[in-house]
């Protein structure tokens, strides 16, 4: 949450508005649908936290680590997130298509790659474009210790904040999540074709020839 | 490599030239360096490998699967590939900006998410640009069968020719590749700044406000 | 669920007791803590979920596979399970040891061996022995398609029951957990010294001899 | 290689005798064969590492970490291992049935239990038995930096020597591992049935109820 909002503040420092949404404060249902009321669920506040989602170019997931692993609510996120990924766009595309996405993650051991690996390759897969540089994350020395903003008794300042590797790559990782943004704004979203419906046509020439070899 | 050239004709007949490398016909040295006949290993073929993936504005990197893992050949190719990443662009950038890439697995059984995660998120690490959708493959029913490709009695194309997904996604995955690097040219490259070395300046009025709470 | 099925008649056919927990069907609260009601959660069905956890010799874990990633609810178990794992058996281990642990996966596409290895890893971490080839799953052809035990028509039987390779794995696993959870009962639960809490008295002889080159 | 070693040394003060294989001092060929000079290739030092790997009770597989993903020399060193798999013992079991096996994983960053989860789940798979807590590393804070053991000035012991963290764990890996490998050993080996090519008649009751509902 602290990393988060670093990155938040790079990316508000240069004009980008920023709606942060922390998912354990809401009522998220299981379930792979947009809306799981209408599957008797009582409560799901996700089609309103899905709405924010839509409504912006970038997107940021942040998990914890346990075991190695990303925590149970940043997979829920992901599943709901996916469960509406066939919806399209205007132009016949998957509808994430021409937004861009990031990951943030802190824990106190080990596992910033592999959890943001798993995040990133789903969002690629939903249709989000993924610029270089694309995580940040803070863990200490190997073991129990302070989370990342702890403030550690006889250090300078709260834990990892001096880090200049985090502070580097959370930079990088806003600017060039601004810079795929701003790209894709410019293009008028991700191109088509290939990608609208119409893969069939377009590789008709290509099914002739089936490789071999 | 069968689905390879599948992703290849795609991009042939929009008019991209293809070099294809196949890593097991080289001799590629393991080690962290760019060249390894710097450290005492007589043949090292990588160093002409990589002016061709310097060359080129789309890499795409093909894997089989083993025991859910990408090929140690694959995970050489991604160390040498790293090995060079810090170097940098005329921008300042990191040299791999400006770049994208993709993925395609192959194997008897499961794992091609596993694979293509790994490479991806390596080559987004390095300054590639992941478009969305950016990986295929081709999988038969769990356990023991045919690679992609080969011949089956009483069947009428070569196992997996048929396969709407496999065929959909390698389409779609060409197609985005072609996309991105239209748009990466179209802007001279990734945009900088916050990437190019200047992340301490870009960041400054940030850095003021460390987060909390 | 259907594959849990058929693993747990292995077991039953040779008197192993078996209890089948849906985890959907219970209200687990998120959180890292053995009871979350102690943390303002209203709910929290996990406590009892532990307590049959605890009576058994073996765990099995069965999720479902989403963009190749085991699901949230067994993420959230995994969790939990993790949330206790600091206390200690009689002999002074961590409470799981002297058990063992397999892993059930199906889905309609890829990923059962990258679901078993985030399951089975987080499993031995908090103590669980893990037996050889400790995980079976079923997959059809790479795309959509039916889910293990669906009726196809056309089919002799539900999608997956006839998969030699599955239901050998199934066996195989359910038997290795048997074979396991026998030798680690009949030695009394799993040996010490090393791991129960004599760590640093057990090493002092080699703390003395720093490895080196 | 230097944690490699302090795990060998809690082995060997109990009377183990250790077996030290460096993978990059050897001339190991790619491929899924057991000698892969049967293919036409000149040199292959794997038929010799085999019979050792062969000779042991115990494996513990080290490997440093490159992008958060095992290295291509490890990966490589699994697929041999894998390749001849299918091997039977005088029992009918897959041959590394009755061994157990380990971890180590070193690197100046992030993916220890990424690395571990690969590797054990591997070994898992092909027959070896896991024990509790089967892995240990060490890493310093994140971002570039030492490496375990290397002398930093102005530190009173070489980087990671006075971890307690992961001396601990390093003893405990060692314990559990000779911990199970005697158990193994005194049971005469992994038990049969269900695991050895009689899979099909231990099951034949079950297969006569198929899963439902």
């Amino acid at each position: 949450m602290r990393l988060m909002k670093r990155a938040a503040g790079v990316m508000e420092t240069e004009g980008v508005t920023v709606d942060m949404i922390h998912a354990r404060e809401h009522d998220i249902a299981f379930g792979m649908d947009t809306d799981m009321t209408e599957h008797g669920i009582e409560v799901d506040d996700w089609p309103k936290l899905q709405a924010r989602v839509d409504a912006a170019d970038i997107l940021v997931i942040g998990t914890p680590i346990w075991l190695g692993a990303k925590s149970s609510v940043a997979t829920m996120v992901v599943e709901r997130l996916y469960a509406s990924s066939a919806e399209t766009n205007d132009k016949g595309q998957y509808k994430y298509y021409g937004k861009t996405a990031g990951c943030v993650v802190t824990g106190n051991e080990d596992g910033v790659k592999a959890c943001a690996r798993d995040v990133l390759y789903a969002m690629a897969h939903i249709g989000y474009t993924i610029p270089p540089a694309p995580d940040c994350g803070w863990l200490g020395e190997i073991g129990p210790g302070p989370s990342y903003g702890d403030v550690v008794d006889g250090q300078n300042a709260p834990a990892g904040y001096d880090s200049e590797f985090t502070n580097k790559n959370t930079t990088i990782m806003a600017w060039n999540l601004m810079h795929t943004a701003r790209l894709l704004r410019d293009a008028g979203g991700f191109p088509t074709p290939g990608n609208a419906g119409d893969w069939e046509q377009v590789t008709n020439a290509v099914d002739q020839r089936p490789p071999s070899g």
